[in-house]
């Protein structure tokens, strides 16, 4: 028998139980505490050990695993403990911003133990599935490297440097592309139900092969955006798409569907052309994007 | 050798182009006309027959198919030799609305031609490669039972229906949904770029990886809008997403990256859960769109 790293998770909402679902089920000893005690029995009933107090849960294992629902949560739930942390690794897999994750990381520097931030890239249901990853980052790469073993249990773990902020910021980022592609996704659904086609019907003949095979055209415009050659081996002209995007937009009315996850794309393609790139590709979008920041 | 289809193009932009350009590579003997003649030269070169007018063209062929600018401008080229289309197979390939569409089917049936209207899912680039596809609707499901070895050479023809505006209505969906998802990644790209991260190794490494896996939770999402229960098999409830939708929209904001495309979504989710649905899942979205139409 291999022996295992003994872990605590801080924090037993839907995610935070899956990953203490994930340790267990992974052989490794591992502590529990949540606000509301109840919350644990599921895992306790699975060998989970449940601590009275959050002081408790740290002092019981090297590596604690935090997955509350904010930052202010962490540090109502840490702060009173704070001395209990040092020399443990605290890998923090609270949903939130970069710069929250980087004070936290000043935070922890202070109280003398290992700190990394966390991004996870998965829905509770995947936690433990080839298909889930997590994101981290953070000045304690020593601590992540020690625990590589203990982490790869969630899913594939992916150190991506130094910066606490930046698991965050790419976890954030790559959940907005998210949200854009599944708003597309729920707007097309809605639209062609308006003519009675069903929705799976639609995304399994139309619309998930469709979006599948567009994604291979971002590369193309990461290339472009990269150099700021915007002109180059041109794909989708902004003089073209802003035709086009209108019958979009008008269809969509025609058929009674709100435009409003539509309307800011057209505005950026719009200001792009009137600034007199007509002849950009799509990818200017971004340009548009950074220079409209406030 | 095989016969084939004599086949007349109208319109040479850059899509009529490629269009004209699959047919004459096919074997096709091939007809084009535009306004602007010396569009028509590298198509010559490689045996097209160039018409000096529109009667010229659309009498040189049993196959129409018409890519122009939009629907005035195929009304301004068409109605002036409407009675040369009668008994001729007419194939609209031009952007428009589902209204257009079916305008001009009733326009078509009038002058005695078989009407078919088309929507072009694909760049002009991979006009004829295997992942280029083309919908087609109308009442002219005859005229296309007899041209589909023609319309093959263009991309995958698929007939969706009778109705001359369905084509439209799912290609404008779909691309609707792609915008959604090339809006995403743009946005995603300009918020890690404020940190030094370049856009072709996010893109490789995380973005299209992510975005390709996630389009995997679009038919779960679909059986939930087919059956109107949000609450069944929940994956990502609305009140947990609203929090963490928070965190991408203040991260962005922190980096300088305009949220204009982030903002609508928050609407929608806020107004979703105001209304008392916090528990239902992401793909109650679309029903709120429903619900906000004008």
């Amino acid at each position: 028998m291999v022996d295992t790293t003994a872990v605590t998770v801080l924090g037993l909402g839907n995610m935070g139980a899956a990953l203490a679902d994930a340790f267990l089920a992974a052989g490794h000893s591992t502590t529990v505490w949540n606000r509301t005690a109840d919350k644990a029995d599921p895992l306790v009933g699975k060998g989970a050990r449940r601590a009275a107090t959050v002081e408790e849960a740290v002092r019981a294992s090297p590596v604690v695993v935090v997955c509350l629902l904010d930052y202010d949560a962490v540090h109502e739930v840490l702060d009173p403990v704070g001395g209990a942390l040092r020399g443990r690794a605290v890998f923090n897999l609270t949903n939130g911003t970069p710069r929250q994750a980087r004070d936290t990381a000043g935070w922890a520097g202070k109280l003398g133990c290992e700190y990394v931030d966390g991004g996870i890239m998965a829905v509770p249901q995947i936690i433990g599935s080839e298909s889930a990853f997590v994101l981290y980052s953070g000045p304690g790469k020593a601590a992540f490297e020690a625990g590589r073993e203990l982490l790869e249990v969630l899913g594939s773990a992916r150190f991506v440097g130094d910066d606490a902020g930046l698991a965050s910021l790419l976890d954030l980022a790559l959940n907005g592309a998210m949200y854009g592609l599944l708003g597309g996704a729920m707007h097309a659904i809605a639209v062609v139900g308006t003519e009675g086609v069903k929705a799976q019907d639609f995304s399994a003949e139309l619309l998930v092969p469709y979006l599948t095979s567009m994604t291979g055209i971002i590369p193309h415009f990461a290339r472009q955006i990269d150099t700021g050659e915007y002109q180059v081996d041109v794909v989708a002209a902004l003089g073209m798409q802003q035709v086009g995007y209108r019958n979009i937009r008008r269809a969509s009315l025609d058929q009674g569907i709100s435009t409003d996850l539509l309307d800011p794309m057209q505005s950026l393609m719009d200001r792009r052309v009137a600034d007199g790139f007509a002849d950009d590709d799509f990818s200017a979008v971004a340009e548009v994007l950074k220079n409209s920041g406030t």
